[in-house]
C-alpha cells in the first residue's frame, strides 16, 4: 500500500477499515484491567443488570476502532500524532460474538498555518455491528506530514 | 465508603482519584493490543521519532482514568452509564516512568426529563503528571440513578 501523506486526506474520503470480533474473554480482559464495572467483568452479574448481558466497556470500543484505523491508515501514513477528540458517543451495546467493522470519512483537511510542513484532518470515525448499527462514532483530529517533493 | 447517587454529583465537587504509574512493559503491551504505532512499541523507533522516546498511547491514558474513576468514584455508585465523551485531549506524552494522578470535577448535575429514576452528571477530567502538568482532559456525561426513598 502506498504511503498516505496529507494531501491523500480529501474532505469525503471513506475508508472501511476491516473487522474485529469481541468475545467474551477479551471483553473481562480489557475491562479488569480498565474499567472493571460488573457488566463488563461478570457474567452473572452483568445478566441482572440493566444490559441483560455482558458487554464491553466504551472504551474497549474505542481502542479496538484505533487498531482498525492504525492497521489500514495510520499505519501507512506519515502520521504526526492527534491532539484529541472532539465527541465520543456510545450509541449501542456491544456483546460478546458481535462483529464490528470500523469505517474511517475525512470531514475536514486543512493545511496547518503555524507549521507548513503538515495538515489537519478531522474524521468521523464509526464501528458498526453485524446488523449494520452503528455502535460508536467518534469525531477525532489527527496530524498528517506533507507529500514531500521526492514522493 | 458511602454509595453515591445522583444526588451527591453537585457543581463543584472535586474528588482525587489517586495514582497510576506507566511503565514501558505497560505501554507496549496496550499499544501492541490496540494502537501499535512504532513510538508506543518500539523503544529504538520511538528514540528516532519525533518524540524522542517512547510514549504512551493516549487510548492507554484514557483507559487509566477511566480505571482510576471506577477505583473511586463509579463502583461505589448507581451508575446507569455513558453515553459519551463531549471532548478528549491529548496534552502533553506519558513517558515510562511517569506516575499520573487523577482528578474529576462535576461541572453540571441536572435531573433528566424523560427519566425520573436518574440525573445527568457533565465532568472534566484530568489526568496530571509528577511535575504537575495536566497530559489529558476529557469532558464526559454519565447518568446516575437518584436516590432512593429508602437510602
Amino acid at each position: 500500500m502506498a504511503r498516505r501523506y496529507f494531501e491523500d486526506f480529501f474532505e469525503g474520503l471513506t475508508v472501511d477499515l476491516g473487522n474485529v470480533e469481541f468475545t467474551a474473554e477479551g471483553i473481562i480482559e480489557f475491562a479488569c484491567a480498565y474499567d472493571p464495572q460488573p457488566m463488563h467483568t461478570n457474567p452473572d452479574a452483568a445478566r441482572d443488570s440493566i444490559y441483560g448481558g455482558l458487554i464491553a466497556s466504551g472504551w474497549h470500543t474505542a481502542g479496538a476502532y484505533m487498531r482498525l484505523l492504525v492497521d489500514s491508515v495510520i499505519g501507512q501514513s506519515d502520521s504526526l500524532g492527534s491532539p484529541g477528540i472532539d465527541s465520543l458517543r456510545w450509541l449501542k451495546p456491544v456483546r460478546p460474538g458481535d462483529t464490528l467493522r470500523g469505517s474511517f470519512t475525512v470531514l475536514e483537511a486543512k493545511g496547518s498555518r503555524s507549521r507548513p510542513d503538515r495538515g489537519i484532518v478531522r474524521s468521523r470515525g464509526e464501528m458498526l455491528n453485524q446488523d449494520n448499527e452503528v455502535v460508536m462514532q467518534l469525531e477525532a483530529v489527527n496530524f498528517f506530514g506533507r507529500r514531500p517533493a521526492s514522493a
